[in-house]
């Protein structure tokens, strides 16, 4: 047997690579793992984590407002974005310590170097030019914003990697998307007191969600004063002459913004990775193609995490490498789950979701429940903020079990954390109703939904 | 057949009687409802409700102080209890109206008087003096503090009842109690800024919790500034000189407060109900003793809710309600299901519970696996608020079903209620480590504790 540098060489160190390589060093094997920026990945560097600080530092000027109505007079408030920035970078520095602190402590020897595939079982370190090789290699090297190059001016607009090291606060932003990450910026700098405009070339924001979860979030976003323009891009940027930029549409408008922020997908991140190198087959997007154990066609090579295309979220990511330790490593061939995988969309209001959207679920069964509860929470009360939240579940009405579970509102996504496990367990509407309610709370409505609001049958509401 | 005025007679406003007075209208039979107050009963008028909408209000001094690290700056604040108690009485004015167009909508009739039983089935309406007949009646007449008349000076200090209604703000406060209430209005003050004591008979605050959440919420109110006396209690009130009032206790400490409050548990409010004229026996706290289906000894004659003295919460006495029309009007004898009922403390942080405690599960089963996680909730990490979550799964190790479930943190109200649903449908700890994490939220932390953090084995931690 020929004798390797290492048993797992690792490229990337984002929540998927990093998990693989510290279970598989604390696994005994002798493991790798190359990182060309910084450890932590899209999550923790430049998405979910520091996007989740900034939501928390948006919902400020909102806690001021409904304060009033709870009997607080608030003096003057002001907001400081270099701070919110600093403070934000200090604390993912903390959390790419631990990531590092993490790989060591298990044993794996950290590599600050890009590292190209040069075939089935060799790479190039390309800080140092030295050429090493591994029994087996594991990409998961993420992926990166579209830079939509097609467009004239793009040059000109930031991605969801800029956003979070502006200079300044922009006074206008205008988002080009329709997906989570547009919708979340959006409802960040408005909360943060920018003029915000989201064009997204679609009918409504969030495809493949529920419809009543893009039509509520898409109202209330609006009644907030975020300005939406669906069935509309950008067909041209432009600096004008006092230095900000005008984003011209298909429609012949022109919006003029100090920030325009593409957030129009994302792209895996192989190019120049030495894919063709090592034999390992894309696709279309230039995602690695895998099969149900995270191998490429390449036996010695697996992929993890957005690379992949497969669900682009890190819990999924680590799952997936979970899995390929199990298959590797521990004599237990295991095939990651994707399905029923709950998520949130961290907009504000937010929405948790788990399951098939009503549309989706009438395609698939004859019969379909639905209980559908628009309310507005206890807090508004006081507050007087006009806001509803909704909630809905959607019932195979054969069997009742519930196939999806929607929220819009106040901590959706935590509520869809647990929802996930209810709808994994395969629980049906009669558990629901089995349940005493917990008053005063919003998530009672999800358990006194006695009768269904209305019935699907055959794809037609009746 | 004797003919009665009434199929059904309610004697009680709150949420138990108004749910039976209107669903038995509902079905179209002759219902009247007695309420000598005010309709919503405790959990609208003096209860739940506005207890919520305090907890809100205490809520924003932290928010003010988060918002710092958040790169918000924020001038002086102030809070104005006159405005909260308005505002309060605004909505719970609203609530009790759409509980009587409630009522009404259904055919109920509306008697505004204190009615009293004198048979197995008349009543006297007090305000008129005149006497009516009911095929059934129903008593759901709730609860009442305990006024703690054994204390000297006891009629200085005020209940749950009157705390609503305050003319002023305290400066300092002292309450007696480790209960919910108790517990939960020490949180409000000290939110509001009152200098806040809170004095317990026992050794720890919220006796048959969970002792991870009971000793977890001691230790978040004392950081915060909360003085807590455990195994003390008060021997005498007294007014002082100067018009505040000196609390004395057993261990010879005297506490200087502007007002003292009693939350040392409740009384049933069977007091001159007719009780013993229509043979209805009662037990040793003076609550109505019924059967499985809600009856009490005398055929005619059902109670529900506090009253009854089982579970003393606005769900269940709501689904006592239910369960007695399906028995009475819907041919479906139906016992209440008092099993596994989620509720909620709301403290700050909260707490959320389903199921066994720790202790008690060790009680039951030979051996637990128990699965802990106590960590900082990313908001913490830029308002540098020093804080902690704690999650817990009780597990029974021979099927791995999760018999208990505690939260103590932000929203840990919320997640109880699914969590509800959760183990009420029998979930495994399989079920929840095949579920997706939803990143980043707290909640996430229930489905990635893969290993025990110990085991208890025949009542001994292992």
């Amino acid at each position: 047997m020929t004798k390797f540098d290492y048993d797992l060489f690792v490229i990337g160190g984002g929540s998927g690579g990093v998990r693989a390589a510290r279970l598989a060093a604390g696994l005994g094997k002798k493991v790798a793992i190359a990182e060309e920026h910084r450890f932590g990945g899209t999550c923790v560097i430049r998405g979910c984590v520091p996007k989740k600080l900034f939501v928390y530092a948006s919902q400020y000027q909102e806690h001021f407002e409904d304060a009033r109505g709870y009997g607080w007079s608030v003096g003057e408030t002001s907001f400081d974005w270099p701070t919110l920035v600093a403070n934000k970078d200090r604390e993912i520095d903390r959390l790419e310590g631990l990531y590092r602190h993490g790989l060591e402590n298990a044993g794996a020897e950290i590599i600050a170097s890009r590292a190209e595939l040069t075939g089935p079982n060799s790479l190039l370190i390309k800080a140092t030019g030295q050429e090493v090789t591994a029994r087996h290699i594991l990409v998961a090297v993420g992926g990166r914003p579209n830079p939509h190059a097609s467009l004239p001016g793009h040059e000109l607009c930031i991605h969801s990697n800029e956003v979070f090291y502006l200079k300044e606060l922009p006074k206008a932003i205008a988002i080009a998307g329709g997906g989570y990450i547009a919708v979340e910026f959006a409802n960040i700098f408005h909360g943060l007191g920018v003029d915000t405009t989201l064009i997204y070339r679609g009918q409504e924001i969030l495809s493949r969600f529920d419809m009543d979860m893009r039509r509520g979030l898409h109202k209330e976003m609006e009644a907030k004063g975020i300005r939406i323009l669906c069935h509309e891009v950008f067909s041209k940027i432009e600096r004008g002459p006092d230095g900000r930029l005008i984003a011209h549409t298909n429609n012949g408008k022109a919006l003029i913004a100090d920030q325009v922020m593409l957030a129009l997908g994302r792209d895996p991140n192989t190019k120049g990775l030495g894919l063709e190198a090592a034999g390992v087959e894309t696709g279309q997007k230039g995602e690695i193609l895998v099969d149900e154990y995270s191998r490429t066609n390449v036996e010695s090579i697996y992929a993890v995490g957005d690379v992949t295309n497969r669900v682009e979220l890190t819990p999924v990511a680590i799952h997936e490498s979970m899995c390929l330790i199990d298959t590797l490593y521990r004599d237990n061939p295991t095939s990651p789950d994707h399905e029923l995988i709950a998520t949130a969309v961290f907009s504000q209001p937010e929405i948790g979701t788990v399951g098939l959207s009503e549309d989706e679920a009438a395609k698939r069964y004859d019969e379909l429940e639905i209980y559908r509860a628009e309310f507005r929470p206890m807090k508004a009360t006081l507050s007087g903020r006009q806001e509803k939240m909704i909630m809905k579940l959607v019932v195979n009405a054969e069997d009742r079990k519930v196939i999806g579970a929607h929220i819009l509102g106040h901590d959706a996504g935590e509520l869809a954390q647990i929802l996930g496990i209810v709808l994994k367990a395969g629980c049906t509407k009669d558990d629901f109703d089995r349940t005493m309610a917990v008053h005063p709370t919003a998530s009672e409505e999800l358990v006194t939904m006695y009768k269904p609001s209305y019935r699907v049958k055959n794809g037609e509401r009746v």
